[in-house]
């Protein structure tokens, strides 16, 4: 039936069991391509007749579709003429796994962090009742995006508007990982359908109770409160700040979700349609193990995974929280993605999952450190762009030791251009009274986990990428112990009085493409390398005694974050200051954003591979 | 009754009729600092019994009590030994208008900016389980603060909590400005108290009702739901998330606090209690106008402030908004301190309060400009840092052509640590397709703004003080148009071949003092200033030019923000680049937290005036 599917106006053409037809052959498709490609399956598999169903009632070319975090737009993507290119998926120079407006008319908003749909199709629809104009605009967000304050703001916000907007609450039940929170309890029960039974039995009774508290004048109000205290009322919680509800209705009938829209459209104002989805629908492996399925890798990487940093960070964190109890580990969302779930399973009650909530994850962990424990907070890097108000102001202002590990920082892969950890640097750099450090392997990671606990003197922050497979890796030896705030040298080729000297100084992984550049440089060259560590406090005696010892003729520094504020240009004002002048320049992540590719293609590209350090030195010799 | 009270210990002794009379002695003290030194008088005003009530139950110095945006917590100083020092208030090296740990530890975690509090004391009330201590924790949280985002995640994920833990909703019906959004509309049911007497009505009838929609399958359902849609129960909204709801009460009825908090940690679990107060009360004045004395001046600066950049830029944009009618103005609570109260007034349909929901604004804007409005938002700069990451990840990756005008920015003055715009430069730096420019008088405001409608390369950022009284202001002539990307020479003095030559490159309203530097020192050396104006793109091409004609022994930067990642390492990095070997340093906000008093105070103790910036060029000649 998808051969038939040339723009998605043809769903409209095509009768109910034709639609049946045409989700069981997406569903095929998907299966296909993520297995060989990677991505996100289940949550893909869990929208395909919520998909099939909009797109009978709205065209995402005429009227605006916002998909929240944009990895559920696969069956989107399929419906909107991409079905040929599909095979592609997350391939370098192919198709992203995130809506694009380069790609299609139909991604009118590009997504990837969670829970800016609503926010996006709030504007979208003012703009529309602005300019005169009639599109339809429809958000559709998983229950996990719930978990975010951001949702509740643009909410809370849309209380007030009188056009026409549509959320669809995709409520599967766990979006990322199991949900958690007041609001995920609170779903369930309206998914459930329990509580209409009790409520019911509950509208006379109650009445009769005795109230609680409050003064004589309050008693009235107290006794019609206490007796419905229990009750749930579909929806509610949404009508009470001004948004209708529709639902709780079957997300798997393409049917039901027709009809919701049409009503949704016909009442002319904010509307939340709360469909009920299983993750992972129609598919077992996945249906059974959503979780595992949620980020899917190509079959060939995925046994590697498991090796890499997180992996040591969460080992690491549990031995040392074995013999400190004031340990604790906070995840927003990412227990399995950060490797914390290792530290939830042996201290469940030191290790709090906050959902998709950085904001809160970070300001609560001060509160633990304020009130003496050692809280520490494991995180993408990219999403650690939500809390940096939150690091400045509630830890950094109060120097407290709050420990964040970010993950996945640096150029991190497929997920492309909204999920490279390129920007923590430079936004890190800023604040006051922080230590931030880098380590080039897991080994330098276990030691730098160890001196953040030693450290009190405020937040303190260890970056390192998702996986150990840059193309060359050095693993420091027994005897380079890291101190906190110093860096050191990591290579010197023998030196010869009749070449050239050249100093590389290097933050992080990035480390091992420097070694490799200087190891097939030092035929030319007399080569050193300084692994600086700490980007903030800076070592920059390390710095200036590597250049007294070598006396440079070049120095070019290397990082995995973009230029603007980082580890170069902090170097670059050193050198400045003490006017050593050299040929000099900076290797970093691309100022421009970064698209999708495997880490290694992505590095190529951007000059950050050992070649691109070597042509780099080459140049400026 | 004040003199009564030399720990909070002492409010517990006294009978009711000696603590309305301790309410009546703060309330004269208040008046009298505040008046004189400026500050937050009615948000004080109005948790006066509410603060003697807490103190009543808990001690501020065993238990931990979090003061949500800290300006409330002025009667919580004066209870708690600081009523001395109390006429120092926000004074250069006085008390601070904020709680701050160094000044007692009954101020066990510091605010500033909004809705933090929640986050914090679950951290806190957590952190006492784990250690097995007993200790109370309440946050006292004003209804503002509910249309942050961080509220609501905090709530969430306090609804998974099973330890004790206090929120009392402090709600006047109007934190800063009216309050906005579904929420407020909800609380004012609440407040009214109206519904429920409707809902007692609508019990019966309602089952008989005719269901609006749905499959028949949940027709049961919607039968009850739609006999309570329109019903609001006291605290449903929170009860749903887990939390138990204690209220409403009368937050001036010094009794009633203390009997709804006993009540609270008697339930031993996370608890809501909603406060009634009224902002400004026991004080005509400041109750007929609580927005205006939300923050007062003091008396002798109230004059200037009309004068400054803020109404400038309301007054720019709105004859821009007359002929232009897709630019649309947004602001996160802040329409009367942005002066975007005037937008508002004239063009109601295109303005938007969005609340203290500062990602919203941003990804809302967003949202707008995708659907091809012209949004402006206009934001303070140290409020900005809550919406880093949709800056760049909603508008940046999609060059979205959304304008913020940045107010506050640099030292502002004396609010301190927590307000400060000194971080904006940083961390804008690191973004992507971003236009950044800082003006030196409110005349290039003007011409900036002029170009930010006509530059759709991406988001455009403006960034300037909160008033133009820093001790040198250059206004620009006429001939001195400002261009995209480009800076442009202010100052220049006669050229003695006998002299040396001094550089000095600023950015936005420093610029005055660079100049009134260069007057006093052009005796002495030939001085040059070139005005960079924008810091992305950097006027790379300009800033060599100046330096090819006068072929410096000095370059000094000068900058109104943090040096990290900010405007004079990215000049450093040029110069490095370019072998440009001369005397160096940079002249930026203190990487140090930078405490309260006034902007001349501030400015010179950082050595960012007139004389400092001498002293530097005095130093490297």
């Amino acid at each position: 039936m998808l051969e038939k599917i040339k723009a998605p106006s043809d769903i409209k053409k095509l009768n109910s069991g034709e639609k049946i037809q045409l989700a069981e052959d997406i569903r095929t498709r998907l299966v296909e391509v993520v297995l060989k490609n990677g991505g996100h399956l289940a949550s893909n598999l869990g929208v395909t007749e919520l998909t099939i169903g909009l797109y009978s009632v709205v065209d995402p070319f005429e009227d605006k579709v916002i998909w929240d975090v944009g990895h559920q737009a696969y069956v989107h993507k399929i419906l909107t003429g991409r079905n040929q290119q599909f095979d592609t998926l997350r391939q370098f120079g192919g198709m992203s796994g995130f809506p694009k407006k380069n790609e299609s008319d139909a991604d009118c908003f590009e997504t990837g962090h969670s829970s800016t749909s609503v926010s996006a199709a709030v504007g979208m629809a003012r703009a529309r009742d602005i300019q005169g104009q009639t599109y339809k605009v429809v958000a559709v967000i998983g229950d996990g995006a719930f978990t975010n304050g951001m949702v509740y703001e643009a909410l809370n916000d849309a209380g007030t508007m009188k056009g026409s907007v549509v959320f669809i609450l995709n409520d599967n039940g766990m979006s990322i990982a199991r949900n958690v929170g007041g609001m995920s309890k609170y779903l369930g029960k309206i998914r459930s359908g329990k509580t209409y039974v009790k409520a019911k039995k509950n509208i006379k009774s109650g009445l009769e109770r005795i109230p609680l508290i409050g003064s004589p004048i309050v008693r009235g109000i107290q006794k019609v409160k206490t007796a419905f205290r229990t009750l749930t009322i579909p929806g509610e919680w949404f009508e009470e700040l001004g948004i209708k509800y529709i639902g709780p209705i079957d997300g798997h009938s393409i049917e039901a979700v027709e009809k919701a829209l049409k009503q949704a459209f016909y009442l002319n104002c904010p509307v939340v349609i709360h469909a009920i989805t299983h993750k992972g629908h129609g598919y077992a492996d996945a249906e059974d193990n959503p979780s595992r399925f949620h980020g899917v890798s190509p079959v060939e990487a995925s046994s590697v995974k498991q090796q890499g940093y997180s992996a040591v960070m969460a080992e690491e964190l549990c031995k040392m929280a074995e013999k400190d109890d004031k340990i604790t580990a906070i995840t927003a969302a990412m227990p399995s993605g950060t490797g914390l779930e290792k530290f939830g399973n042996i201290f469940p009650e030191r290790f709090f999952d906050v959902g998709i909530a950085e904001e809160h994850a970070i300001t609560m962990a001060a509160g633990m450190a304020a009130a003496g424990l050692r809280p520490y907070v494991a995180i993408y890097s990219t999403f650690m762009q939500r809390a940096y108000d939150q690091l400045l102001h509630d830890c950094a202002l109060q120097k407290l030791p709050v420990v964040i590990t970010l993950d996945r920082a640096g150029i991190s892969g497929r997920d492309g251009r909204t999920h490279h950890g390129i920007y923590d640097l430079s936004f890190l750099n800023s604040i006051p009274d922080i230590s931030v450090c880098a380590p080039c392997c897991p080994e330098e990671l276990k030691q730098m986990l160890r001196i953040s606990r030693e450290n009190k003197t405020g937040p303190f922050v260890i970056r390192y990428p998702a996986k150990d497979n840059s193309d060359g890796i050095v693993t420091i030896t027994e005897n380079n112990i890291v101190k906190y705030g110093k860096g050191a040298v990591v290579y010197e080729s023998e030196k010869d009085k009749n070449k050239k000297n050249v100093l590389l100084i290097s933050l992080g992984q990035i480390t091992g493409n420097c070694i490799k550049a200087a190891e097939a440089l030092h035929d030319m060259c007399n080569v050193m390398v300084f692994h600086g560590r700490f980007l903030k406090p800076l070592d920059e005696d390390g710095i200036l005694d590597c250049i007294n010892e070598l006396k440079p003729d070049v120095i070019v520094t290397a990082e995995d974050g973009v230029k603007e504020g980082g580890f170069g240009v902090s170097i670059a004002a050193i050198l400045q200051k003490h006017k050593i002048s050299c040929g000099f320049d900076i290797i970093s992540a691309p100022s421009k954003p970064v698209e999708h590719g495997s880490i290694e293609e992505l590095y190529e590209e951007a000059g950050m591979d050992s070649v691109g350090i070597m042509k780099v030195v080459l140049r400026l010799l």
